[in-house]
């Protein structure tokens, strides 16, 4: 074990860092350290006077005009198109609709369909016992309506899993919970393999590390706003075919925005071709106009190495926190949960606080370094954890030695245990 | 036929609208009347100041924390108490969320599974011929999906097509075409004596008509947050389940919001209890928070009156607009294709221009007369159409005088003729 930095070490790297200047797009909160991006992004200094734009100007004085005038029905493939940039994917392949359960329920929906065309014997969706919920209760319910099996796998045991009578792959390619980074080549070319497809979830790596979709030759993909991409609060999400795939199947939520030609009003419906047939009802151009700001931050980065950039930078920051936490507050246990090796993790790292970890996120949070508590289940497997986002684009090296002494102190003053901090809220 | 009422008359009718001012709760830009509600609501004075709180302060300041101290969690629900208000729906059985034809989709799904539980050998659901086609393209995804059949009748003979083969019914209750207001009461009383269910698209009545679901026993509804409750472009929508059936089936759209215990973070899906279990992804805080203030706008008549008195007034309005239309525009056809009595229409009138509709609507919208264009198919039945809806919250009857004026002068003149109003825009 090295010596750890200093504060002012941890100042000399953010006088040093190149990304530095990307924080400036942001309205950061006084006396907030903000380590919780990977749940919900903050807020760019660009997007109130933008939603203010298209509630005041587009809605209140373009009123209907401005589906043509402000561009409101391009704005899933504008918004799309910027996104695919980070992600790897080609313009005209990715658009912005939803939520990602519901795009999910799209894609899923097409990569059953797909691979039964395919190999109509297999029944098994198989995914990681660690997904994020709401992933395995949408393929729950399309296993249900089509007769298949969801099999969890664990983290490390989902390649081996990979055999010839699985269907689907459905895999979020940094899991929620630990951090841990999937690698998407090696499971999509296994999948591939033995005939199966792969559905990438992307909520907890778009704008968070490098993805390659094309790259990797992965099938679908969906992913979240509001999180990296710093789209705002329940932010739009995104939806990617391959486009060997993209016109193959007509998806079940066949709203009139997926149509081939919406304002004919036919009829019948008749698929847009490509990516547009995933779209489905009426996008909200508020909503969405934020979520092109959020992802504005992102591209901002470009010029100064991109998500490559980023990345190190990411991986620089939890280094740092991983670090700090051994070396000042090893007393009190909190074992990261993370992967060590900095190529296996995403942007964040947790640590085990198995029964008093709500408590604890709570008494840090009243000191003013916001991460975020989810629970396990109870097992040594799954345990409570104090989750931390490490967001490359605004936060500094400072911040995380100043979050460790933040835990640090609520961990040696026992303070956790006041009643205050043990009252659960309704959103945890 | 009576004289037509002068401009003066009309004026002496809005001096004494007790309704009158109710308009000023809306930012109406200058030199426009605007007249078409039907199809996107007006901008309300509180929502520039409520959406900007949203965003600088709640997620800006609060961020994460704002899910609980903001209240975000509650949002679908307390905004569905509200719009329930409108709609004849009790407390806790409405939400407001995701999109119109997302919401449809979950709704009809769950009207199947139930009509095919009691009557397994049925196939039909039945619908208006002339049906908005989101909700005719979300019926042929389902149909397909359980082998059943998607019947189209025309208005006038859905009534006579409710016959004991028919397992769900779905109707859109004012037509979005004609303005045709269809007899909920009557209907729903037919599907249920043959054992078959009813699903109702609020999407044209809500905020427009009373509407009473549960004095009408229907058993699905959804709408529209965009068109009469101001909610902004692309609001999230709202869904409702009549209490017996809410609980009784998994609909397929189980995303974690969904879930008894979302922060729980539990691997298997289990529904909410009632209601919430219509809920998917995570939804907008913004858009949410804009829906509301537009439903406030319609909450604010309350006092008044509420929805009869709106409706009456609305009837007037249309009504004025019929009259004037006939005695000074007959000249040029124009028939109008909506109901002439005035319990049989919704809240707007729909004139017949076949050919040369969406030039005319063009030179309109130049002299600041902003209704709206529909396709027909080419047939006799379904000709192009101008489209003129009459929201009474804002509309007043010299608004109508003077829209009449402009129509009689773009038809006088000829105006419309002209190269720059026939070039077809992308939404028309």
């Amino acid at each position: 074990m090295t010596t750890p930095l200093t504060r002012a070490d941890c100042a000399a790297l953010d006088a040093a860092d190149p990304l530095a200047p990307l924080r400036h797009q942001f309205a950061l909160p006084e006396g907030v350290i903000y380590l919780d991006g990977n749940s919900l992004g903050v807020l760019p200094k660009a997007t109130p006077a933008r939603v203010a734009e298209v509630v005041q100007q587009e809605w209140g004085v373009g009123l209907i005009r401005s589906w043509n005038t402000a561009g409101w029905i391009d704005l899933p493939a504008r918004i799309g198109d910027k996104i695919a940039r980070l992600v790897g994917a080609g313009p005209g392949e990715l658009v912005a609709a939803d939520s990602t359960s519901i795009n999910l329920f799209k894609v899923l929906s097409a990569a059953i369909a797909i691979a039964r065309e395919d190999h109509p014997g297999r029944r098994v969706i198989l995914s990681e016992r660690s997904n994020f919920p709401t992933d395995l209760y949408i393929a729950q319910s399309l296993a249900r309506q089509h007769g298949m099996e969801l099999v969890l796998a664990a983290s490390d045991e989902i390649a081996a899993s990979i055999t010839n009578d699985v269907a689907v792959l459905m895999i979020t390619q940094v899991n929620y919970r630990t951090g841990l980074l999937h690698d998407m080549v090696a499971l999509t070319a296994k999948a591939h393999a033995v005939g199966a497809l792969a559905v990438w979830d992307l909520a907890h790596s778009a704008g968070a590390v490098p993805v390659d979709l094309t790259g990797a030759d992965a099938d679908f993909a969906v992913g979240c706003g509001y999180k990296y991409l710093n789209g705002g609060p329940g932010s739009p999400a995104f939806v990617w075919a391959n486009p060997r795939h993209a016109s193959r199947f007509w998806q079940p939520l066949s709203g009139w925005m997926g149509h081939a030609a919406p304002f004919r009003f036919d009829t019948d419906y008749r698929p847009a071709e490509g990516i547009s047939r995933y779209l489905c009802g009426t996008p909200s151009a508020v909503a969405m106009s934020a979520l092109e700001c959020g992802v504005d931050t992102l591209l901002a980065a470009e010029s100064l190495g991109g998500m490559p950039a980023l990345r190190a930078k990411s991986l620089a920051l939890s280094g740092l926190f991983l670090a700090q936490v051994q070396a000042r507050c090893a007393a009190h246990g909190l074992p990261s949960v993370s992967p060590a090796e900095a190529w296996r993790r995403g942007s964040q790292v947790s640590l085990a606080c198995p029964g008093s970890g709500y408590a604890v996120m709570q008494a840090l949070i009243a000191r003013g370094v916001i991460g975020d508590f989810r629970a396990g289940d109870g097992s040594p497997q799954e345990p409570d954890l104090l989750r931390f986002g490490f967001t490359p684009l605004y936060t500094q090296f400072v911040d995380v030695f100043d979050a460790v002494t933040a835990l640090s102190a609520v961990m040696d003053s026992g303070e956790w245990q006041e009643a205050r901090f043990n009252q659960k809220a309704a959103v945890t």
